[in-house]
């Protein structure tokens, strides 16, 4: 299976969306289901956080960068449709002007605006699933102006999701709007256990997909969802392409459980394995450096990589994990991460390699930025070896780039 | 048991040290056994390394707040003893000037100067052990002007250890030098699985002791300790107290696996169960914003408190856990640390509390210090309700002062 077994897709959604991964904001990881907004003002899922949340998105370099959806996650409905037209409704006390309000505000920003909804009977946390009204639902998101759609999977049978996800793609096309579509169902789905799943049509009928437990604020968190995706990648790297991509799931970073070392793991890696760079994270206390880091533009190309080909994973060095990605940009040149996850290390781990170590071995010369610095780490050739020290619990992320 | 039973100390180590528990600087953590001082030259254990870090230590403000002992771990010997007078000796090449210069160079600064032996027939890393040389062991380090003793355990049987900490720390005595002693041994005895463990002899004979095993640089590693200390409090808070501590081990502040929250938790909390503030990073990278939690002046008051009476926790508030220290300082006060410690919890958690839910109900008005920040919080009584806020992987550390 390559890429290109996905590349002529002519059935499915095929909305010729996500070309790249998708970058913004999302509520969950930070605010979960706070619906308290007397207990919680700052911190319940409401209209008044998202408009905060555009605000900043907007203003303060995110959507200048890329970061460009802004995505409520579940507990922004009612607990009942409205009895007649059977449509979702939002939670009239936290979302007063509506969700075609909120809409049109985030839209007026140059942002774009996304929903959870869930396959099942109910959301995750108990609110309204679209089971049964999966139509009304694409058509009540499309009149509402959504450009995003997250579906979960709670409450739902994993045998019909495949075809229920599909369907309702369907019916997404069928409102003739333009909306990404994510499917969280194939982590309902035993395929790390080795059941098959159909993979082709996942990436057919879905812009980008859920594949593991969600992350939490903490670096072991964030390790196991690394070290999961890293046992399973050959079968996830082929799936990814450009349209349809592998969910790591959000950035952790700026909030409170990560260093920023740790914040550079995450944010080298995701860009390393093309997946979606949706922050959760109260944008008013994003310490600079964080936010330096999150907005790292070298990073940022790396994961919009327009050949949207995920890193595959070298033979390790003394101990450091090493990931190369080919791309387009950076004159056809590559991404080459390397990972130090011990907590016992103590000090930066100190490597001696050349470019023909990582298989490349062109003639010529090459230039070797560091994609967090932006600083020109060294021009070689492909012999020549180069050193590179990677602090515990920390990334050393370069791009290869040849002189044509 | 209570701290009186430890009150009235007449035979064993007595040297009228340690009444609060040390506070300085060591290698282990950051540095580990790294003697390749051509591959690693700023991160090996040498001579070097001490000169720099002392220099910083005495100058950045960290003596001034307390942290005066420069303590050099494993790995700094010569793997041969002196051959006639089969004193140990300093790795030649590491530490050119010897340890007197070293020590002398220390002292100029202000700071104090430790070093680590091992009972054993090795050091954990293999360097020479002081089984059969504890007399003379215990000599060179008098003649060496150190302060400070780490003895570990390693290689040694667990049986013969209580014997020979305990000679041990009569050679020491024999040396007329005020040494500081720390006991490395309980963390190879059983003790955590039942099997007896004689507290009140330790106690006598060491001015500190490792319980649990090393620390590492992450958040899972300080969360482990932590829980190990609160499933053993009722053994553990009563053995400590002026010249005798549990020493739960190094701050990991500073370096690249934990965030402020985190590092704020750990600061917080070794105050609270008065336990030693030993530093391990390099000092010359510390980031502002961490080494303002690391010399917070409160939160030094209070692990430094006279009545050095460690913290006992009581029940906890809508899953934040709350402990209390009695204090002598601020006006025979308290410590109230509320701790949160999920990291799937995205938002502050928010308590309403008032003081006579910490056992505080006495009549009169107190002052609420914030202890890292420094602000006034609150004056209240003991039964006005009062609001906490706090991170998820982070702390309130509150000082009740009562107004006399």
């Amino acid at each position: 299976m390559s890429l290109s077994d996905y590349g002529g897709r002519s059935a499915g959604l095929d909305n010729g969306l996500a070309l790249t991964p998708p970058m913004g904001w999302l509520t969950w990881q930070r605010f979960r289901c706070q619906t308290d907004c007397e207990m919680y003002p700052q911190d319940c899922v409401s209209e008044a956080l998202v408009v905060r949340q555009a605000q900043m998105l907007a203003h303060d370099g995110w959507l200048a960068r890329g970061y460009e959806y802004i995505i409520i996650d579940d507990c922004w409905p009612a607990h009942q449709r409205d009895p007649t037209s059977h449509r979702l409704q939002p939670d009239p006390t936290r979302f007063p002007h509506g969700m075609k309000w909120l809409s049109d505000f985030v839209h007026s920003l140059g942002l774009k605006f996304g929903i959870y909804l869930d396959f099942g009977t109910k959301t995750c946390a108990g609110f309204p699933g679209s089971l049964d009204f999966l139509e009304v639902d694409a058509a009540t998101m499309a009149d509402w102006g959504v450009d995003y759609i997250k579906m979960d999977g709670c409450y739902s049978d994993p045998k019909i999701q495949a075809d229920g996800y599909e369907q309702f793609g369907r019916y997404l096309n069928a409102t003739k709007r333009s909306i990404v579509f994510e499917c969280s169902y194939p982590l309902f789905q035993p395929w790390r256990k080795g059941v098959y799943l159909n993979w082709t049509r996942l990436a057919e009928n879905c812009n980008l997909w859920r594949l593991l437990e969600d992350i939490q604020d903490s670096w072991q968190s964030l390790r196991s969802i690394m070290s999961q995706y890293a046992e399973h990648r050959k079968t996830l790297i082929p799936v990814a392409g450009p349209g349809h991509w592998n969910d790591l799931d959000m950035l952790l970073g700026g909030n409170f459980g990560l260093s920023l070392d740790e914040t550079r793991v995450q944010m080298g890696m995701w860009a390393m394995h093309a997946t979606p760079l949706i922050l959760s994270v109260d944008l008013a206390t994003m310490p600079p450096n964080y936010k330096e880091v999150l907005q790292a533009e070298l990073v940022i190309r790396v994961n919009q990589d327009k050949l949207g080909k995920p890193a595959d994973r070298l033979d390790p060095i003394a101990g450091i994990k090493i990931w190369k990605r080919s791309l387009a940009d950076f004159n056809g040149g590559w991404a080459l991460a390397f990972l130090h996850l011990s907590d016992d290390a103590g000090f930066p781990q100190r490597i001696i390699l050349n470019l023909e170590n990582t298989g490349i071995s062109d003639e010529g010369l090459f230039k070797l930025t560091d994609a967090f610095t932006g600083t020109d780490f060294i021009i070689t050739n492909a012999t020549e070896p180069f050193e590179v020290h990677v602090n515990p619990s920390g990334i050393v992320m370069l791009i290869v780039q040849p002189f044509s």
